[in-house]
């Protein structure tokens, strides 16, 4: 099936202009069918061995939220105390979740054990079911990119408090928790790179040709 | 900025025809502007605090090839050995990888210190950077379908075969290796699916509502 030129440059555009939300979030509810054509993008994500490792819980629940919110603010509170001087400070100032403020979340999970223990591909190599379960959560991210709905990744918060607030069974892996919803705005650049915390890399600086080497 | 139905219906149509490509290589040439698309796509992945972890070997010497090939073949004979009866006879035919076919190779690694000891949302999951360059892979993937490339992932294949083969430093993990190409066809369905290994997993079947449960 041949992508037109005209397609191609709606997928450039969606990926070019992919944001992790945090601050802009609107309270409008995701329709049910926008929610079911994400979750439907994420599981058409590539997975080892066919393996499709990953379940999807959505969270909706306001009280399970702020249990997510206290996982937060634990993990992030012990993050704080790693950066020093002016570092902490700016850590300290930035807005980096939106859990409260987003109506839906989406724990993104691994079932290791999903389909047996030798899985094609997992051979060798045995995290290839969790780079899955993050493929799934890189095509869901786009897809609601594409639906207009804004995306936040909180990776501040322990399995622990992840697997206890949403009840998740012993041997699966929290990959990622979501933060999803409508929102006022995408910022035209990513967050971090605004606030002077880290300049995008110049892309010849990250490739290299047939070997390491030094080029 | 709006992304129209018409976009949207072309990222979903990218999104549900990128396949894991195999067999199906041609040997024509990727002009210079369609990799430095694809992998500017790569660029833009989403990064934890912004770390762009990721590196980019483009492989198309034929000798550096032969060497991941060689990786390959250790891996897969070691790979069969765990495949009992049927199975290991349905492993043994099927067609697993495209590596000296397809005209282009591409290694994706992590440089786990790129940015320092601590980073912004690493510090309670050490594995985000991992992720992110996975992130990177799949924005990879899909730009490359979008532009009617193939794109296969070998993983059978040891990061001790994969780094010496590339000359990787220490310090800097392997996250994948793709085959990159033009292709005669792209197949309808996942391979396995199609030769009957695993079905496609109903959607329901790994959805949740605000909690894991019995749902």
């Amino acid at each position: 099936m041949e992508i037109t030129e005209a397609e191609r440059e709606a997928v450039y555009k969606t990926i070019f202009s992919r944001r992790d939300v945090r601050g802009e979030f609107k309270p409008d509810p995701v329709p049910e069918e926008v929610l079911k054509r994400i979750l439907t993008a994420a599981h058409h994500a590539p997975s080892v061995g066919f393996m499709q490792p990953w379940d999807f819980i959505i969270v909706s629940d306001d009280a399970i939220k702020r249990r997510i919110k206290e996982g937060f603010q634990v993990a992030h509170k012990e993050a704080a105390e790693m950066f020093e001087g002016e570092r902490q400070e700016t850590y300290k100032g930035l807005k980096l979740e939106g859990i409260m403020e987003a109506p839906l979340g989406i724990c993104i999970t691994c079932d290791r054990k999903r389909t047996g223990p030798v899985v094609i591909g997992r051979t060798a190599n045995r995290e290839m079911d969790l780079y899955s379960a993050v493929c799934a959560v890189q095509n869901l991210w786009l897809a609601a990119r594409a639906e207009n709905l804004g995306v936040g990744w909180v990776s501040i918060i322990h399995h622990k408090s992840l697997k206890k607030a949403l009840n998740i069974p012993e041997g699966i892996v929290p990959i990622a928790y979501l933060c999803v919803g409508y929102v006022t705005a995408f910022h035209e650049k990513p967050e971090l790179e605004k606030a002077g915390w880290l300049p995008r890399l110049p892309l010849e600086s990250v490739i290299h040709y047939d070997s390491w080497g030094t080029d």
